[in-house]
């Protein structure tokens, strides 16, 4: 809608270029594939700005693979979050050049290179366990062409270890904090710095930490102002949100 | 430390221009007074970006008052959040240009006024009862400096009420969406625009609405990508991390 | 009771056609049947218009199978939810001409097939992974002899798709909405339509969407009236109450 | 949309009687009226079915009578929910035949008064305390102009009462079944007639009944087939879900 | 110390028959057995007049056998609840005439058998699949050699099934009632006779069930008064708290 | 039923004594009278063994008193639950003997003078704001006309005040144990005696007591067996119970 | 127990000295005053260490009073924590030194003057509004004769605060840290210090901070060894632990 | 910080012997090593007291051996705590001396074996089942050379066991009591004695248990003073408290 489609056809009809039927038509082709089970969106970029992404869990290999097909068919590149090996195998087989990620999970239509991208967002993990869902936001950034500095293991029981790293991390244009157990990482992160910051609760921990729910709590409750939160172990959702704070900035 | 004091001071020192017991003496002071209950934080602006903000959820209105005169005696224009009428009166009489917004409970130091100013920040309102949240995104926006959209009462309930604004909105540089009750608005927005989402649920509601928790999980698992979610009834800090966006924008 | 047999059997009391002790033994064999770990109900399709459904989940191939037989023998159709193949093939020894439908792990006693019937009902799923319980309530509703519309991967964030079908949906007698995740649909598709809307959560989602609960939060706070909700991956419950619906406005 | 006003205006527009502007602006004036704190609909009855109906909580007394007055402007009839009486006489003084129904806390713009219109509607409540949802409920459906008849403190625990008035009920087109403390009602009353049940939990109920959470559990997780739930003390989500299947049934 | 042990031995002190010392070595052993991972407690049946009941969940298999074991030694018969089939084969090792009864899952010492015990409680499930722990129950009650009337699958969806039975349920002295889903079979009941409820909760069901917290909120606030609840799944307390019922009517 | 009315009303029917309307008649009047607001329910104590009890929460002071009326009109004895001294006036007006139990917050319709009745059942309270609660179950047991004993303040965390008592404990039929905060009352007393333990949750407490829950599931998950829990704060329940097992016990 | 009181008894009924009954007798008064609805403890310090503590929430200011004056008659000093106005008001008629601390809500029996203690403790607030609780916890301290360092808002949000007393609070024999919102302040003391860490969460915050709970569930997760928590704004919980704790070093 | 490196490092500044850059350098290198997945902390044994001890949970092999490597070859001990047979087998190959304790998931770097060394803290265990979170605390508290009693399987529901051990413990200068179910122990144990309480829940429990939240709930809810409680299964939790209390205690 920000390109005015809508506007175009109202045009064309006006100057009875085409009919009514025709532009009703021409609205409902635009907008989608009909896939059966999947109502593939061609035109999500144009009007959000992100690519259409596959959410891999809870489709069968089959219908991943086949949403995928039809969204490279258009020229598109294509991500798929929360994927399993078996969902791969099946893209693989309709799209030669795709790409596994093991630890995040995710299946990219092609490599992902970078080369001579300087880095605009940190990533940040609390420990060691919490690195499947940072680099679902990292490589997820990079999906999305931004360069990425990965500072993983910086949890605030070895203050520290963060405190080294604060000239890098305040040099981006936003910070994904991602932590699990007490989720204190993103309060003492964004008491520190000036740049958005992006809170990542995982579902790492046991007992009172309720499946993340813990961290999650944490982060909302921030005396620290200046964070937004995602979903438990969203870090596809904290890069697109990165995405869209760093395409806001740059118009 | 953006600013890098402490390499400053570590010159100074190994210049023999000041003492090892100077240098520690000028760390403390440098960073905050301490008024017995409450220890004023005179650098966070330099820090952190964001101006301290007094929360004024159970603090006496001597308390407020006391931490407003130290930072108003700074040179600092003062917020005061979630105040009530009593804390006012406390800083009139330290602050005498103070200014009690009614409907969003905020006191500010001096009277808010942005000629000129063209507005970067949207704040929609789902229904007329989050006004009260909206407007405390949205005056807290004007204290930063930016020039605010107000669009209340458009749930999802009415569609045809929000798509008209839509043009209006993805010219903004960010979206702050504020609904109570079944918290639907910022999925649908994020659907439809560009620009970074930040998601304020509101109490707002009744029975199932558990005080905002259902609206705030609504949120959190927005199918639209690129939301931001804050606590419950969290304009002010919608109005910050919007801040932190548009600052981060600008650099 | 609405056929009232009380009211036959104390005439033919009355009248001396029967004795006190046949009419209790005639009132307890007219109920139900008793095999030792079920007691199968043959009057309540009479009674609630609604034949005896089996709910799979936890109970033994032997016992479907075994419940299953007695209705069968008695002339009834069957439907199996929640099944499992150990209990189709169970129940295919006993019923050969009974069907296993697998995504909506439904089991029904034989083939559906309703040539001519007009669709009085259509079935939205909000994403492909949402199919499993849209599929429940769909097969369902053909078991009950309602034609069903089926319009899949409808979700907000891309309201375009679900626009475009409108007329279609409206000119059904209900609307069944699933939704995992934000759960937002069934508020959306009550805000453009005038016909009842019944809403099923699934559990499709992770982290802060607790299994399902988010989505059943959103749609019991849903700002749009008209909808009434059924619980987390109940398509069956839904398809049931929609048959409610249809048979009360055929009177 | 059912009535297809965007049809009428792209053919007006065809046919060179008005210009794209005007055809714009015209679609906008035709939704809604902005008053500043809200928008109003003055289109939702025709979309949807539903008059607009302004829920009273959390507005104040002058917003509540500035939308009502805006409604009735247009000639509509305005309901007011869970209402105050501070917001009755706000409304009082803009619409002078407006009625307050205590019990409930409906404002309804014109006395209710419904001769000769037999009884489609069954609203049963569990307790006395019950009460005042049941009556939310069934005035809400008089405002509908449905006849209702009213069955209250008909719980489980004493099931006899119950049986008495099987027969009234299921002669109904819908049934509303008011429950707090176990919420029981609606899955025995399900059990014995085949038109459809709306269950309204509500916050009777003291300690583990959490607020009507209990009742609300309870009624989602019905045996008996054929149920569909409303938010806690919903009434008159009730009562327009049962408006919207009388209505459904009748085209 | 219903049996005054304690007296004994003072007097006996008194009497200068033992020590001080032996007065205390006899007390500790009197009271139970250390075999290391467990003290085995041989006083229990005479203390609470329940015998040692071994509960299997995060037992080795050569724990229970240990413990079983010691039990037997001192001629006790011994209950294993929640047992898997490799603790059954370890107790068999040291208790050969154990029996595993296996859709309760529980573990006796020797067969059941109660000649001509006439029944004294009724064990009722709502559902086929609420077996497994009215078996629990009922075979519980029969190891504390109490006779049972079982009465399964009498669900309130269905309530003529439970209507014939209420006699024979009306002469026990408790009744236990088992009920997953919505729970409401225990308010049924004790609306409709005059002896103790014992209400058990089961995990049976799925989505907003909550693994059974549905039923045993709806349990805890039945309007019928007279019921007792038990944890979830717990039909070994049901059982124990109806022997305690019955042997404290007894004396 | 207990009682067989229906048989009785069945063969007058058979000898032709009464007409079947006159059967149908006589079922209606013999079980309730509607007052409007309440279906006051005159058989329920021959049915369910308790006399009819109101429950004051939610009723207005004319409610409270119109049912109190017809039952005391009938020759019934009255009890009121978490009454307000509101409701006491108006019961006062219509029952002149009633009286009002503060502590408990109960209205019996006479004074409650047990003279030689000789106690039947314990009362324990863990703590003295436990009390309210305790009295609750204890006047209550009055009402029932049950002898009761009081032991207040006997929490575990000074264990010896509650052993001092263990030999009266012992000697009832039934124990009902209150406690609050931990809850750990009924654990420790149901490991010590072989009566049936009645465990009564309080809503004492603060902070992580959530008003209640902590100590509920603590009283659920007892380590002792011989445990029926009833809703937080329902002493009245508790009484309900012991009432069943005493008279359950006296057949 | 720890001064064996049993084993004196013991030997004085084997010497002859007193009677069996006598003995019993002996028991029951040392340990415990029975004042009706209250066991005043008078063993309480001995047996472990902390006198007896008056819980006031829940108590009348009668009973207040009247379990205080049991325990100062016998020489003990008093605390009442949860205190209001009245019930001080009442303590001061029976104890003319009480005193009564407004911002902990505490009473104790004497003024409190520790001159010449050093410092053992530090009790930590993170915020301003967290105070009330820190103060419990200080004021508590003191009572029990324990020096106290008070260090205020020292919140994560600015870390610079907290690290300038880093080695004040390390001189300490344990740390209080008393935080609401996010509750992160133990998890970074902890992290740098090798004290003992007692955790107290408050509920100060709002909306998602669910009166506490995100604290304590931050704190009970803290990636940082070395924390022990008590309950939601239970300051006199931590003294008391660190009481426990300074008294088992000094041993 | 409690050796203060900062001013050593200052002085050598001060007095050149160091450059600007060195001191920075120096600083970093000092804290931790980077290896990719981890910042190994080399400093936290000197800053906090207790070695840095790896979490097994969502590591992999690979990573928990190179962690491990890294410390060991540092000089330091190592604990691996919830960790797997995989992780053991990697960590063998890169410390040969490594032991696995299976039934507490523990791996240390070399056997424990502390001859002579007199107990001082002891741990309990409510059930059998709750032995491997005991142990974890008691092999914890040996991997820090204090001496341990271990006394099991000593719930409430037999306070005999308990109370024969209650001199030993409390000789000990800390008592970890485990417990899982009604976790009521810790409140009986705090209630007998005068050392500091660990209280640590454990998910040993079914149905109402809800994981060990029970038993936490319980814990935090104690109505006995001086108890600290840690996460729920968090044996090690509980052990590096124990050890900050004992350390506290010496210095």
């Amino acid at each position: 809608m920000r390109e005015n489609p809508l506007k175009a056809l109202l045009n064309k009809l006006k100057n009875n270029e085409i009919s009514v039927e025709d532009a009703l038509a021409a609205l409902k082709k635009y907008y989608y594939e009909d896939i059966g089970y999947a109502r593939v969106d061609h035109q999500r970029a144009m009007r959000s700005g992100i690519p259409e992404v596959i959410f891999g869990l809870g489709k069968t290999p089959e219908q991943v693979a086949g949403i995928a097909s039809a969204l490279w068919g258009k020229g598109a590149e294509v991500l798929v979050t929360k994927a399993t090996q078996e969902q791969f195998t099946a893209v693989k087989n309709v799209i030669p050049s795709a790409v596994f990620h093991k630890t995040p999970r995710l299946i990219t239509s092609s490599p992902l290179d970078l080369p001579g991208v300087s880095p605009a967002a940190a990533v940040l993990s609390a420990g060691t366990a919490d690195i499947p869902v940072a680099e679902e936001a990292a490589v997820s950034l990079e999906f999305f062409r931004i360069g990425v500095i990965r500072i993983y293991d910086v949890g605030v029981a070895g203050l520290h270890r963060l405190i080294d790293r604060i000239e890098d991390i305040s040099a981006c244009k936003a910070v994904i904090a991602v932590a699990g157990m007490d989720g204190a990482l993103p309060s003492v992160v964004a008491g520190m710095i000036d740049v958005p910051v992006i809170a990542v609760p995982t579902s790492i921990g046991y007992g009172a930490s309720f499946s993340g729910a813990a961290a999650l709590l944490t982060m909302l409750n921030s005396c620290a102002p200046g964070i937004g939160v995602v979903n438990i172990d969203n870090g596809f959702g904290a890069a697109a949100l990165t995405h869209a704070i760093i395409r806001s900035g740059g118009r």
